[in-house]
């Protein structure tokens, strides 16, 4: 039931000519925040390397500044038989300023196919299972 | 009724260590195509300069490589009182590998804040209206 | 005695806070110049595949804008017994906007150590030789 | 005589399709060392904001990978009448895997014109004066 905390550390490179964090680059701020909770932590050497990107949202509610604390936490929205959800908000200075799911798809690195979710794998992904509201 | 047409240039930068373009690289393509659309054709300045993302949706169907020719077909999919969706789809070596969309607000950079869609912006971006099916 | 002509289109997200292209981008573009004319056109697999970057210099001389017209020259300036010299003049509107050299060195993939240029890499790269001033 | 010391984290969208930092994403590096150097740390508000880069230099000696600790040393190597040196180290596991040098321009944001090095910058910059061996 926890979430997954990461601090993100913005670079002066992640704004655009805008003067804010370029909504593009969002994408690999979460997939920095994906990292820290599944690559690094998970015990299951498979999901961490085989696993590929179905789908992304995201919304974007405030503009991001280069000198804001940016906090992000993930959390498993939903665990499907081929596939799992992960579910991201972002704060900026404790503010909510992007919520984002991305669909990640078990693959068989071997036979480059999609495979089902193991059951070791769902007993992991549930440690940080959450009902979306 | 028109899609717009974007040839697509990749760089050996865009892909990552899986050795294809990189999932998050993908919005930053889809952003050039939207900018050749929206910046470069359109005879109405507040609309260039004043418009904030407010949602992306990517759908990843097939891995893109560094070699592949890549297109990208734009169009407006829905026109509301104070926002506007674009659509898009990707195609590599004529091959369709991901679609997307994404949700637009004008905004009126005097007060910074949302403002409605007027008149004249609709009748531009009804010229790329499709139903999306 | 040809120097290879790269037409570089730029994306919106090459410039930075300051409404220009980011001075670190350029190295992207410059190796995208050298990609175009070392992996596209070269018909020796060892050398496309087989070569690492031992040293950038990059000068920069005018700002460049996202709507400039890009142009960037390469040429080799000289060939060593174990590496050899990339030279590089960017253009933006046809002014001479900033200049850069790259020390590459030819790598045995097997044994994952520098080796020697070949008389066939010699030989072709002495197309591209030029003096510089 | 001291160096700056930054503590450098990486992305996993630093690696290119070698499975390594890319080279050109070096200079962000480089950059983010020096935003922590002079922008956060520098009470001198017109060297923060009007400063250019006139020309980078690096030197790889060593891979980077996604996984090792990068830290990014800095210091100023020389100041003239109209710019200054900053020069970086950066090692990855505590090994030296690159160098680099930077020449940065102080520039008069009004006049949008390069302008002389003032006493009071030179003596902040002198803080971190070192003689390159």
């Amino acid at each position: 039931m926890a979430r997954h905390l990461y601090e993100c550390p913005l670079r002066w490179s992640d704004m655009d000519a805008y003067g804010h964090v370029n909504n593009a680059r969002f994408l690999t701020l979460y997939e920095e925040a994906r990292v820290a909770m599944m690559f690094i932590d998970v015990p299951l050497p498979e999901l961490k390397d085989g696993v590929v990107v179905a789908r992304h949202e995201i919304d974007y509610l405030l503009p991001v500044g280069h000198d804001d604390a940016v906090r992000i936490e993930t959390w498993i929205e939903e665990i499907r038989n081929s596939s799992f959800v992960v579910a991201y908000e972002l704060f900026a200075n404790d503010k909510l300023a992007s919520r984002a799911k991305t669909v990640l798809v078990p693959f068989n690195l071997g036979t480059q196919r999609p495979r089902r979710v193991t059951e070791e794998e769902r007993g992991w992904l549930s440690k940080w299972l959450e009902e979306s509201s």
